[in-house]
């Protein structure tokens, strides 16, 4: 009775093909799961005491609506130190995670009908959000050849009198590409000569084992138009605590905070206070991690390159491979399904993250070098017609 | 720059009246706070100790989307057990608190255009969110001399062809009343006549003092189109750990969780396994934060009453007293300012709860019953031309 009365936007919702693919695995065991886009890892020590702590010394009341000043002003440190991003506390908002600071944005700023420009492939909550707020979804395709990096040339071929937001993501989920810095200083002669607003979505920054992590709010001109989202799932392996954050204009964050207010009512507060400690303790956590995914990413794109039908350029950033699977025959869903089946080895469809990777899966790199090597030997053995015996 | 970009419901974002009173917080200390609506009780032990345990058995990682199946399953015997509610943990979404509940709702719901009915006045948070999705608020007053309960009679004057969705919230926030069986099954009729479907906020469940509290969807008939909210801010004392739920139709359950995932991915791991243990082992909390509030809100109440210029009905349900301030002579937006400035007394003015309520302030029930006296003496003094002295 109630399905009827869905709002437009979900009365056209299809199931998305990855249900198909979250119901086959449910069949089995022995999976190595090589789809979940989460260090494996386990979060700093510090951040776990600092989180029984806070709830023991009554963090348990509403929190303030826009984070803890002591929070804020560590995000602003971080991104001083790291990425000569200059902030003051009150140009930070604390979301409750990465996803819900980009919805955040999207709905304050997207009336009915307007852009959002994408790489295609792109991020999947990007494509639902975008559906959710009623704009219309632009997907800038981006190619193999190029390390899928977006360029302002094809930018620009995308741009139309309806554009309004481009969402900017180096490194990439789920490609790894990092855009350089004089590609994304045409990009920002783009922006400001269209007069876009951008959001960077910068929640792989401490994932580059290539070159450099550009923030795109320090090219000149662009931190007036420029809101960047950073977060603690990646850097600190906290992805089950939902703690994320908002940088930009002051106006503009009050803005964001009175919708955050309205629709989540705050981030849990003992988790605020864990968030310090990761932001001001755990500096050898996020520099040890970015070297062992940077061995992993280096291991996984040897052994893809070394399995029959599938191939990839190596990702400079992240912590995905981005797999060409095309020699296989088979398209991504169908060999996802395959590896689920046949190998007990879960990988992402590109076709999840937009049109234009539908010969692409995405592995995400969390595991041992056993473990890896173990994946990859029963994908070898299940694409030459030898499945996996349990 | 990026100011004059926003959507059009967030161009027309008026200053909050309240943003005023926040700013005037600031400026005081020794103030009572009897604005905020979060139990000053402290958490109970056991769900900090779960919490505690959660997190170092490394519940980091994000959990199931929609939340873990035992704490779907423990709000299942919660509601079966105390409010013949029967249900099977499919039919349960775990949210990041209440707000963020009633907002997956909204965006699920509501097409541009399509009416949302509420009392006036309302928990202020439907107001924003109706107006986010692009929904028409559609007040109905409610009044004082009928203890605030909306009628079946009143509600059919305001129904349109666009009325779409019917917030029901009893308990009430901010007004404390609770609406009768009859009544209830009135509005039922209403409902089934017109087509409606009923969000039912039920987030003071555990708060009734005088009668019953009835769930909405065990009329006969409203299963079908009811989703009900619950939560674990009031009923346990856990404002700040942000953890709701939401109950209804299990194919309304998954598209609400597509949803959800897009939008927050998930509620935090470890403080899923905390609101395990307040279901299955805190029924003793429940029980005696609810006599206590049930004391406090007598004695509130009287001193109310016993305040020149200030009357109130002894509300049924939630931990809050709605009073009259009429014959302060006071808009009560005034009379919440001059309460800050001059008794160093926060009380929430009606205007935040709609159109209906300029002469009523809500008053939160949280203090001892001396903080409460000294509260009462403060304001008595205040409106008699002392003001305090700190």
């Amino acid at each position: 009775m109630l399905k009827n009365k869905l709002s437009n936007a979900f009365l056209e919702l299809a199931p998305s093909p990855m249900l198909k693919m979250f119901q086959a695995t449910a069949k089995y065991k022995n999976l190595i799961n090589l789809g979940v886009g989460e260090p494996d890892l386990d979060s700093p020590p510090e951040v776990i005491e600092a989180l029984k702590e806070a709830v023991d010394a009554g963090f348990t009341h509403y929190p303030p609506m826009n984070g803890y000043p002591d929070l804020r002003a560590e995000v602003c440190n971080y991104w001083g130190d790291f990425h000569g991003l200059k902030l003051t506390p009150d140009e930070v908002l604390i979301t409750s995670g990465g996803i819900q600071a980009i919805y955040l944005v999207l709905t304050a700023f997207i009336n009915p009908g307007d852009e959002v420009i994408v790489t295609d492939p792109c991020f999947p909550s990007y494509i639902g959000q975008a559906r959710y707020v009623g704009g219309k979804l632009v997907g800038v395709p981006v190619y193999e050849k190029d390390g899928f990096v977006l360029t302002a040339e094809a930018l620009k071929t995308h741009i139309t009198p309806a554009s309004k937001l481009l969402i900017l993501n180096s490194p990439s989920n789920p490609t790894g590409a990092v855009i350089p810095r004089d590609e994304m200083e045409k990009i920002a002669k783009v922006v400001e000569k269209h007069d876009l607003m951008v959001l960077s979505d910068e929640i792989y920054e401490s994932y580059v084992f290539e070159g450099e992590h550009v923030s795109f709010a320090t090219l000149p001109g662009m931190a007036g138009r420029t809101i960047t989202l950073g977060g603690f799932s990646k850097t600190y392996a906290m992805t089950g605590w939902r703690l994320g954050y908002l940088m930009g204009n002051v106006d503009i964050m009050r803005v964001l905070s009175v919708l955050s207010t309205d629709t989540v009512m705050g981030v849990p507060a003992m988790i605020q206070r864990a968030g310090v400690v990761a932001l001001r303790d755990c500096r050898g956590f996020v520099k040890d991690a970015a070297a062992l995914y940077k061995e992993r990413v280096d291991a996984v794109a040897k052994l893809v390159n070394a399995t029959p039908g599938m191939s990839c350029v190596k990702p400079k950033g992240s912590f995905y491979v981005f797999a060409n699977i095309e020699k296989t025959g088979l398209s991504a869903l169908d060999f996802a399904m395959k590896m689920i089946e046949e190998a007990r080895v879960i990988v992402t469809p590109g076709t999840a993250c937009g049109k234009n990777a539908n010969n692409f899966v995405r592995i995400s790199c969390n595991g041992t070098p056993e473990v890896l090597a173990e994946a990859f030997k029963r994908m070898t053995d299940a694409l030459s017609g030898k499945p996996f015996v349990d």
